[in-house]
C-alpha cells in the first residue's frame, strides 16, 4: 500500500467568469467546479487512477475539510485524515477569457495536540504501508520538522519516503534522510540559494541535497525534463514532445510515477516519471493524467546516463 | 416575532490582499472573514442587535449551509433553516490597497419538494409572527413566484409583509399585495424600465409599484435619502449628514428599522429607517450598525410631508 500525506489539504475551487475578471467590480461567476486539493491528494488521486492500492491521509478540518473529505470519495480515492478544530483552506482559481488568476487562502491553525494524534494515526497507518509520500506545505502550527518526525517514523518500520516540499520544511525534511526528494527548480533554488536554469546547474543543486541527507533526487526541471542525482551518478530524462496545458499537477503525476514503481530499476521508473508528467499537462485538472497519453509517450521516452 | 426570509443565503467571504490584486497570478491572501449573507439574514442580525425577537428562515444546503448556520449561531441569530441538498452560494470580496473585487457564486438549485417543505414550514412559523421581511434574490428551481406565495400565506393569518426584492422576482411579489415594499433606485427603474435619478423620477415610478399592488414603498434613493409613496401622500427624507464607509447593508438596516416599526406612525419609521441606514455605512461589515451613530442621527432627523 502507498500512503500520501498532506498536513495542508485544500479544496480547489475553479471559477468561470465570461469575459475578463473586472477589478473594482462584482463579478458573477458562470461556473463552479471543486476539487479535492493539495498535493498529497493528487498525487493518491493519479494513483487511484492507475488501480493502485493508495491511501490519502493528513489534516482537514471545518466544513471545507468536511467537503475535501466528501470530494474523494466521491473520486473513490480511500481516505483517513485527522480531524482538526480549524477550518482547511480553499484555493481559487479566477478563469476569465484571457487567463487563470488564483487566490489562496492561508492555512489552518493546527494545535499540539492535533500533531500528536496524526502522528500516532501516521504511525500506526504505516504497518501496512510499502511507499509514503510526503508533499506539499505545513500549516501553521505544525512543527517545522514536521517531515523529518514523520520520516523518521517511517525509516524506523523500512517504509520508503518521499518527500516533495519547499524551504524550511524540505531543509528540515532532507536531514532526516529521505529515500527519494522530489523538488522542482524553484525549490531546488530555494535550498541552495543559487539560480537553477537546466541541467548543469539542477545537478549541481541536487548534489547538495544528496549532501545534506537525500538518499535519491529526483528533480523535475520544466521543459528540460528530469535529473536523477544518487550514489551511481546522473541521469537526465527528456520529454519526448512538448505538450500544451496544464502544468499544475504535472509534479505530482511525476511523484505519482515514481511512488508506484519503488522496486523497479531507475531507466524504467525516470521513463514512467516524464511520460505521466506530461501525461498530466493534457488533462485540464490536477492529480488527473490523460491515460492514452500517458500510454502513447511512455513508448517514446529514452533514459540516458549522465 | 419578526420571521425574515433568505431564499438564496450567502456565505460572505472577505479576502484580504496586501498590495494590489494581480491579474493572471497566484495571489496569497492574508487575511480571511467569514460572515453569514443574504439580505434577509442582514435583516434578522440587525434587529437581534437591537434586542429584537426575531428569527432567519430559509434555505441553506451542504457544507457552506452548515458554515453559514453556525455564523448564526455565533452571533446569537436564532434561525430555522431548510436544508437542501445542493450547496449554498459563497460571496467574495477580494480588498487589496485599491478597494474591492466581488466574485458572486451562482445560487444552489432547489428542488421541488425542498420548495414545498420550506413553504410549509414557513406557514407553520408564521403562527408567531407579527411581520415578515422576504428579502433578496431567488436561487435556481424556486417558482419565480415565491414570494408571492409567501406573501400570500403571510396575508391569510394577517402577518404584516416586508418585500426586498429585484426584477422578476419582485415584480412577481408585488401583485400578491404586499404591505411594504423596499426597492433602491436600480429596482424600482428595473420595475418601471425608466430610469430613476432623484425624488420626483423615484415618486413616479414608486406610484407604478403601488398600482402593481404595493400598499406603501419606502424606496432608498442613496445620498438623496428615502421617499414613502403610499395612499396618503408621499413624504421625502434627507439624512441629516453624508456619512464615509461601506453602503452594502444599508438598505437592509432601513428594512430592518421598517420591519420593527409596523404599528408606529410613518414619521417615525422613516426617521428610524434613515438613521439607521447611515448607522450601516459607518459599520464595517452588512447586517451590523453602529449603535451610537444611530442614536446621534436618529435626534437630527427631520421628515418633509410630500
Amino acid at each position: 500500500m502507498i500512503v500520501t500525506v498532506t498536513l495542508n489539504a485544500a479544496l480547489d475551487m475553479t471559477y468561470r467568469i465570461e469575459g475578463g475578471l473586472a477589478i473594482g467590480e462584482t463579478n458573477r461567476v458562470h461556473r463552479v467546479a471543486a476539487h479535492a486539493g493539495g498535493k498529497g491528494i493528487n498525487v493518491a488521486r493519479v494513483l487511484h487512477s492507475l488501480g493502485e492500492d493508495v491511501i490519502a491521509t493528513g489534516l482537514s478540518g471545518g466544513c471545507t475539510g468536511a467537503r475535501i473529505r466528501s470530494l474523494l470519495d466521491a473520486d473513490g480515492v480511500r481516505h483517513q485524515f485527522e480531524t482538526i478544530a480549524d477550518e482547511s483552506r480553499r484555493t481559487t482559481a479566477v478563469t476569465d477569457d484571457f487567463g487563470a488568476t488564483g487566490l489562496w487562502e492561508p492555512g489552518p491553525l493546527v494545535t499540539d495536540d492535533e500533531w500528536r494524534a496524526f502522528l500516532e494515526a501516521f504511525t500506526h497507518t504505516l504497518r501496512h504501508a510499502r511507499t509514503v509520500v510526503l508533499a506539499g506545505s505545513l500549516p501553521p502550527g505544525v512543527p517545522i520538522d514536521a517531515y523529518a518526525q514523520l520520516i523518521g517514523v517511517a525509516c524506523d518500520v523500512g517504509v520508503y519516503t518521499i518527500l516533495d516540499a519547499d524551504g524550511t520544511a524540505l531543509r528540515h525534511g532532507i536531514r532526516a534522510r529521505p529515500d527519494l526528494v522530489k523538488p522542482n527548480a524553484a525549490e531546488l533554488a530555494g535550498l541552495t540559494g543559487e539560480p537553477v536554469d537546466g541541467v548543469a546547474q539542477g545537478t549541481r543543486a541536487a548534489k547538495v541535497a544528496l549532501a545534506m541527507g537525500a538518499a535519491a533526487v529526483v528533480a523535475t526541471l520544466g521543459d528540460t525534463g528530469m535529473i536523477l542525482v544518487n550514489a551511481d551518478g546522473t541521469r537526465h530524462v527528456q520529454p519526448p514532445q512538448r505538450l500544451a496545458g496544464n502544468p499544475v499537477g504535472a509534479g505530482d503525476a511525476c511523484t505519482a510515477a515514481l511512488a508506484r514503481s519503488v522496486e523497479r530499476p531507475w531507466t524504467e521508473r525516470l521513463g514512467d516519471a516524464v511520460a505521466m508528467s506530461a501525461a498530466s499537462v493534457v488533462a485540464p485538472v490536477a492529480g488527473v493524467i490523460d491515460h492514452e497519453t500517458y500510454l502513447r509517450l511512455r513508448q517514446l521516452v529514452t533514459v540516458k546516463e549522465g
